[in-house]
């Protein structure tokens, strides 16, 4: 890969190690969009982030937080790996819009309104029908617009994204999904959804989930590329880049935790069913972060230049957060000062 | 009033005091609705809960729990009030469906499943839209049922409240709120909603809160009791009785609290508004628990005979909480051993 480009997978929730962080920047990886909640509240989301001051304190020769866009830079400039905290659902702030803010001076750059089901702010994508944001969801929406934390509609149902974009004064993500036109998973989004995140200047990241891909587990590297290049065609070239959803090492019960929380007495199977239950298996050609090259290299083949691939690898996220995340002013213990 | 009666008011949120609790001996009540929770987060209720074991432990000449339907007997034989929890929202519960056992085994005997707003189980009367019940909120439904928490749906919007009597295998009630028939107030309640409560065997708790009747606090007691007589005539004598929905002593800071929780920037003024922000004035024929028997007498004056005034009065509510409320086999330490 060309080491000018800033790379950048833009969603991860590995069992966390060494090995994984060794493999991040074997695979010429500056930054990764990790998730720190997905059912925790506002405590729990506290003990994930210190869990994450542990991994600084470490691993300081591997990662380094990003607390703000310029700190992907310096991770690019230490050779580490840059790690941008975000959350899959709206359980860190619970019920209190002051949270908002809260969280993102703890470093928070990215939190999605739902995840899967109705939260206090809007409705996920598996419920049977969806009202739009919320009373509280409109403030919530307006509140990370003023302390710069990117709204995510990735597991959100189509309305509440369409809401979102409407209510944002500022671009919107969908870290992780593809477009349903090339595998109609429920996750996956709408043309109307894609085109309004794209009327919007905000960004989609492709998921490299094989309950996201056609064909599942068997997906081709040649047609990943290929939804890779219809959907540059139909957003523009500035407006996609990855999230790879790669979930590396995890049991089976963090994947019933991920489905079932703590909301359900049956097991909820999500995008799986009780007989298929597990952890989908691995795409040959997307192991672990050491095959992002390999994905770069596909892209080009499949005529992106240089230029180009960089934006999808990396460069359009760095662009995205630059112009939504504002700075904070914070700093961590484990980032010494560069003067 | 007939002694031989058991009289409930089947909602109150006062200032708790022993004058407050005197009032309600001097009224005639055996037992009284109280609410343990707006906002208020499991560890939040727990305090609540607390503050009420503080308060058992410095009136115990006065007031008594009610963890079952029988201690409202007990209640009444020994002189006392009974005091019945009850959460106006699920916020006690959180995201987590096997607290809804934990909270019924501390006591809670009534939840409303929202509070005016989108809940993670359904829809509030003061959202735009009401999409129903949530997954969530389907399998929280059958729990209640399950741990005999009785369903209450006074702040919700009408889809939600006719699909919870729906999916609910128990009667369900509205403890607090009118026929928007007598009043179209927000809150109050539309003829398809009183008559599937009433199908369903459930229970509607006439209200005293001047929001929620005619001509607000100029209200007359013969135009309250003629509503009553209208419901009685419409979802028969056995489903109807009193929540007057009584806060006394309360300051604007609690009304705001009700009305805002953690949730809104923006001060929202619930069913007052900016120029009428804050508690309404008082009817003259009620001003706290000692009115009761003003309000027997003129429902007896309506024709009433003195068994439907008894059913009215409380004989109603002791009816649904005995055939809802599973005993739970649980004693607090302020009630002594009767044997």
């Amino acid at each position: 890969m060309n080491p000018a480009w800033t790379v950048i997978d833009g969603l991860q929730y590995s069992a966390w190690s060494r090995e994984v962080f060794e493999q991040m920047r074997a695979g010429g990886l500056n930054a990764v969009h990790v998730t720190v909640a997905y059912h925790e509240t506002t405590r729990d989301t506290l003990t994930r982030l210190g869990e994450w001051n542990a991994r600084f304190e470490t691993f300081p020769d591997l990662i380094t937080p990003v607390f703000e866009p310029a700190d992907i830079h310096r991770a690019k400039k230490e050779g580490k790996v840059g790690i941008i905290f975000g959350a899959q659902n709206c359980s860190p702030i619970e019920d209190e819009i002051r949270l908002v803010e809260i969280m993102r001076r703890m470093g928070l750059m990215i939190m999605q309104l739902t995840y899967n089901n109705q939260s206090l702010l809007g409705c996920g994508c598996y419920e049977a029908e969806d009202s739009g944001l919320t009373r509280y969801g409109k403030q919530v929406v307006r509140e990370m617009n003023r302390v710069g934390m990117v709204i995510d509609m990735s597991h959100s149902a189509e309305r509440s994204t369409l809401e979102a974009i409407e209510h944002s004064q500022q671009p919107v993500i969908i870290s992780h999904a593809n477009p349903s036109h090339f595998h109609p998973a429920l996750r996956n989004k709408s043309n109307t959804v894609i085109d309004a995140i794209a009327d919007n200047q905000g960004l989609l990241g492709f998921s490299l989930y094989p309950f996201h891909l056609k064909n599942g587990p068997q997906c081709s590297l040649e047609d990943f590329c290929d939804m890779v290049a219809w959907t540059a065609d139909r957003m523009g070239i500035d407006r996609i880049g990855l999230g790879s959803d790669l979930c590396q090492n995890q049991p089976q019960s963090v994947l019933e935790w991920m489905r079932n929380g703590r909301w359900s007495k049956a097991m909820d199977y999500g995008e799986g069913s009780s007989a298929n239950a597990g952890w989908p298996d691995a795409l040959t050609w997307f192991k672990d972060s050491r095959d992002f090259p390999g994905i770069a290299a596909a892209l080009q083949a499949k005529g992106f230049n240089d230029e180009e691939t960089g934006k999808i690898m990396g460069g359009n996220w760095v662009g995205l957060l630059t112009r939504v995340a504002k700075p904070q002013g914070i700093k961590s213990l484990s980032v010494e000062d560069a003067a």
